[in-house]
């Protein structure tokens, strides 16, 4: 199937009811008017076939998941979602696959009225590049640098759910389908984060393992943290499957589950309760930020824990095995 | 070398003089401010190793022609540049290729002060994708609907050296430097594009060589065009290396030049004429709008002529030879 052919089939299905779209997928660049006055907040990540997720993955959980990781940034900064663009590059140009890509794609798309404005369709090894584009109002977006001595640690539902699908994989067993949903379609967390804008002070997305993530919060804003490994949310939907310190390092080090994870001054704790009642996305708090630097987390007898692995990094992880469907 | 220490020696590289840059590289987004007033413009475009270049191509003209590429559909737009955000997939985190990389790639975006404000770093095949925003007047963009019968077709430099180039590598022959820098070093034509708003009726970018890129403009605008062949400029570069038929195909039909092709009222063909001169770009008419449909080309004896090749589609045209260096 050719090029322009592929092209068609994705602007025939990029519909969307989006008025700052003045000219959307089909020329040269598209034509987007940004609302007076905002920001825009602009994000870009790539999936690669075997390496964000295993060979084989269907193609709707691919197109999510594009998307979804993407989504999960602008939640992170408390950005309102707008539009974006797609570029795709494909072994062949399976049209059967590209459709099935589009379904999971565009469910989510429209899930938070995003616009698929541009983009482009390439030969090559199976890649996903997506590049979002929000509003926020000035000075209210959620930045990494914000976080304070005495702030509280929160994040959103559940961690460790997407690493213990993946773990079941890994070691060849059966995969359980709640911990799958949490890989395969990640909910990015855009109401929460829009009502935690102007409330919390720092915030990012649990992408690496919330230790990690923490970690970056805690670098860009010069603070320590102390984490409480038995707050972490999540033990539930691991427990039938794991225990112990494999169940801890999931929750701790997991990546993939695209929560939020956020500090607030410790006054308007009372706030982020109101704002996750209001959305609908469960909330817990995990820890407190500390004079010093890093992240340390403690049992419940306060001893400290150290996990096998601080989170994932690309270019340090070894690949899950290469031909075997999820 | 780990994903972040490859995202901090991007970050510290990005430097940009631009204050509507609120916040760069090093979130979960860029945070940034759209001029009140202008259209966004978004173009979005992904190079892969052994497709769009050649495998072994040095990093420093991969890094060149990945934002290139993306400012030629600026320039096509009429539109002036701002900001870009970059997604490298890298089989490994090699950090010298990364740093030739940026040399390319920041070389490009000085000149058009472009910033560099986000994006990722992934393990996987070599691949780029780029993501680029610009700023047009409201209703000065230029768009590939607005060409109407009568219309002079122009089109900007010379066409055919980058697929000369191409050809020679293809074939075994050694590359002539001129033809190689018209591959490597393409010239987004920014500053045309920018004075062609409000000027040309309708415009396009040659990625796929001029026939088959004015064909994209006479379907969009519901017009044909007649073309000169012997208009076509560029035949002085190629003709020390090929002749006849072959000098004439690679002209007509050979992508990868990045030159604009764009139509104007006749009545303003000495508007273009000055275009050209303040911006210091030769361009050349080469045809006229018609009635009916598709791209007509003629040689100096009026007789009709027909490529063995519409231009290039990926997908449809095979892959150049896997291992060679160029």
């Amino acid at each position: 199937m050719a090029e322009f052919t592929l092209i068609d089939l994705i602007r025939a299905r990029a519909t969307h009811g989006r008025d700052d779209v003045v000219l959307g997928i089909g020329d040269d660049a598209a034509l987007l008017q940004p609302p007076p006055g905002m920001q825009l907040v602009v994000a870009m990540d790539t999936l690669n076939d075997g390496v964000h997720f295993p060979p084989g993955t269907e193609a709707a959980q691919v197109g999510w998941k594009a998307l979804a990781v993407n989504l999960s940034d602008l939640a992170a900064m408390g950005a309102e979602p707008a539009w974006c663009t797609l570029s795709l590059s494909l072994p062949d140009g399976d049209p059967a696959w590209v459709a099935g890509f589009l379904d999971g794609f565009l469910a989510l798309a429209a899930l938070h009225r995003v616009a698929l404005v541009g983009g482009d369709t390439t030969r090559g090894p199976l890649s996903v590049s997506v590049t979002v584009h929000g509003f926020a109002d000035p000075g209210r977006a959620l930045c990494r640098d914000g976080a304070r001595v005495g702030d509280s640690v929160w994040v959103s539902g559940t961690l460790g759910g997407a690493a213990g699908a993946l773990a079941q994989w890994r070691e060849g067993r059966a995969i359980s389908p709640a911990l799958r949903e949490r890989l395969e379609r990640p909910l990015p967390r855009i109401a929460l984060g829009r009502a935690l804008a102007g409330v919390a002070s720092a915030c990012i997305d649990v992408s690496d393992g919330v230790l990690a993530d923490l970690g970056h919060v805690c670098a860009a804003s010069g603070v320590g943290a102390r984490l409480e490994l038995d707050a972490l949310p999540g033990a539930d939907l691991l427990r039938p499957h794991f225990d112990g310190d494999a169940l801890r390092a999931l929750q701790a080090s997991g990546g993939d589950d695209y929560e939020l994870c956020f500090t607030v001054p410790a006054t308007k704790d009372a706030t982020v309760a109101a704002a996750a009642a209001a959305t609908g996305v469960t909330v817990t708090r995990i820890g407190t930020g500390v004079a010093g630097q890093g992240v340390q987390a403690f049992d419940s007898e306060g001893r400290i824990w150290q996990p096998a692995q601080a989170g994932h990094e690309h270019f340090s992880t070894p690949a899950p095995p290469a031909a075997r469907p999820l």
